[in-house]
């Protein structure tokens, strides 16, 4: 087994590139907004690819536009990092672009320790993360490991109406370089948390298990509109009622699974929504996530099954619209533990977690094993000008990554995976 | 103890009325729209003063606009009925207009019988029932009893910024008869319920026993807005969930109490209404109302107890404004006995029940002895150009006004109350 290399990277010099990215899109208020292929993305792209030559890498832009820095050391694989540096149109200075410089600062790091590690090392810049602008969000990852055909993926439209091929070229980054890519022999994406357990549980490092799966609903309800003074409750068909009923049940299930089971209804909608109307409608949105699908499935036919006793108690009709379902993904256990290793030489004390949110790991994840590393978020905000972590935190992160990278590119894997197009 | 006199009215007669009346300011969908003191409402102002004055009526205009017409004959203070002929936007037919109409009829029917009662009869036109236009609703009937001061009244704004008594003056409804004015021997008012219980419960009369006392309130929950994704079920603070808590609960306060009592949440606002965002806020509206103000009183004392738990409970705060707050009316009971009985003629069954929505009726309440009498709405529908009352039932609903004046006429009760500012 290898134990910690000790390699310790430029603090400053990370946080300098975090800040000088910052500035490209600035919005003024310390967030940024480099909504996926517009000038601004590609300013962004132009700095950080300018920081990859000033490296020395190999750099390739493939066919959806991601682009790969490597750094070509050792034989076989590389051992990829990576992440995204488009951003909501909030964004904050940390999502996705720490992970990205960080696999620089990794890179810049051992260069400059004379250190090589036994294979290649390469970092990924991945198109349309956010999937603010073009939908589905994790996009160029899941087109890197041939979960979404290219074609299909370069004629998608965004919300202001420009095909997503189009303004690839557009901002030239539309590369020759065939994608679907290469499986790496491992990924490990450094993030920071985006929720606030890591802080709330006094925890600096996470050791990121996988990444929840997705279920979200939208449910109408019909009933019978009627005057809320002269409606006598026994005759009342409530669309406001059930959907209070729904979202009380909710929460039932998320307390009687336990664990990493969450439940949300963040979107209602009355009709006529008015004080003194019993309402037509209502719609309602359910946000279930588990990082097990068979829990996913539970809470879902538990749902159903409410639903179905609604119906029949309250005389209303409801009908259901699936917004989006994803299945988890459970990471490589073997990545993870090395995470948790080396996060262990910083902090005596790091938190096995679940990813809450999507990322380009859990796509990289389909052709290598991978895993990710999370630093906290506090107060849990981001996708905001006020996303922060502490500068103590995010050199800690880099250092495990670095850590982690030079051990991965020193393991083999004994099921190694060959192939990309899983 | 007198029985019923057997009065007749003429059916077709009342009908035709309605039906000419819902001509004026006709919204061409079988409903009508003469939003108070506008020109479709003067429109109609003036056919139904033309009306009274074919029927040799004493025609009185107070200051606030209520138009009274008087069959001046017997002795003594008046037994009046009447409602009013302002509609919402979307009115219909009946509404109201029912319950003035039929006192002309009542009147035309007794002076063709030649059966002269032996107090004087009088129709009244209240100013401004729906509030549709100025607030509150029932403005005239709450003047002319000394409720709210003339000039008040006067003052008031309407929703397109207009004053009441310049409007009153300009549509030439700006009388000189002294209002508040005089009260009359008993009033009652027959009207179509607004409410489904009659039709549902297969009654077509109603005796109504008095006027549910409301009370609205708002209420503001803010808690903390956070991703729905990576927000662990113990950590949120979700003002959405709150809301379903407090909504399921004023059903459970509705059953308890049973009865009477309905509680509605018609109105619900999250923000940002996202379906993966925990909201920060909700906003929503409690009607709760009932018959009995010790009821009224312990209802929102339960809800203050709960939304102070909730606040503990879930670490939100929670705030709450008062929209509206009326005491119910009790109507006088020798006057609900005299309403059932004549009824009773008509149909073996009558539903003594409250009314659900606000009258003229209860207004008139403060100064003499008063009740109403129900026809069913069709599947409770008001407000709107479905409303509907089967012809069968509107021209029962008249007999029994008639009759029920008639013996009012010649009924002296014990406790005659004489001034109108009670």
């Amino acid at each position: 087994m290898t134990v910690s290399t000790g390699i310790t990277i430029n603090g400053d010099r990370l946080l300098r590139r975090l800040r000088a990215l910052g500035e490209v899109g600035s919005t003024g208020d310390g967030g940024c907004c480099r909504l996926a292929l517009t000038d601004a993305d590609r300013d962004g792209r132009d700095l950080v690819v300018s920081w990859m030559k000033d490296l020395g890498l190999e750099i390739t832009i493939d066919t959806i536009g991601n682009v790969i820095g490597t750094w070509n050391v050792g034989t076989g694989a590389p051992v990829m990092t990576g992440s995204h540096i488009d951003t909501v149109r909030t964004g904050g200075l940390y999502d996705g672009n720490y992970g990205v410089l960080a696999g620089l600062e990794v890179i810049e790091t051992l260069k400059e320790s004379g250190v090589a590690p036994p294979r290649p090392i390469s970092v990924g810049i991945f198109t349309n993360e956010e999937g603010s602008r073009f939908a589905p969000d994790m996009l160029g990852s899941l087109v890197y490991v041939g979960g979404l055909a290219l074609e299909e993926a370069l004629d998608t439209l965004s919300i202001d109406g420009a095909r997503l091929g189009d303004e690839l070229s557009r901002i030239g980054y539309a590369g020759s370089t065939p994608c679907p890519g290469p499986a790496p022999h491992a990924f490990v994406e450094l993030h920071i948390e985006q929720g606030p357990v890591l802080e709330a549980e006094g925890f600096t490092l996470g050791a990121v298990t996988g990444v929840q799966g997705i279920s979200w609903q939208e449910i109408t309800i019909t009933g019978q509109s009627n005057h809320a003074g002269t409606t006598p409750m026994n005759l009342r068909h409530d669309p406001g009622y059930v959907a209070a009923m729904l979202t009380v049940y909710l929460r039932e299930i998320a307390e009687r699974f336990g664990g990493d089971q969450v439940c949300t209804v963040g979107k209602i909608d009355l009709h006529p929504n008015l004080v003194n109307v019993i309402p037509a409608k209502a719609t309602l949105t359910l946000d279930i996530r588990n990082t097990d699908e068979d829990t996913l499935l539970d809470a879902e036919h538990l749902v159903d099954t409410f639903c179905f006793q609604l119906e029949q108690d309250e005389g209303v009709s409801i009908s259901k619209r699936v917004l989006a379902r994803f299945e988890p993904v459970v990471f490589d256990q073997r990545v993870v533990d090395i995470v948790e290793r080396h996060a262990n030489v910083a902090e005596p004390r790091v938190r096995r977690l679940p990813s809450g949110a999507g990322h380009d790991a859990q796509m990289l994840a389909r052709v290598c094993p991978a895993a990710m590393i999370f630093v906290p978020s506090h107060k849990g905000i981001s996708h905001n000008a006020a996303e922060h972590t502490d500068a103590d935190d995010l050199v800690k992160g880099a250092n495990v990554l670095a850590n982690v990278m030079f051990e991965l590119a020193s393991t083999n894997f004994a099921d190694e995976k060959g192939s990309v197009t899983s």
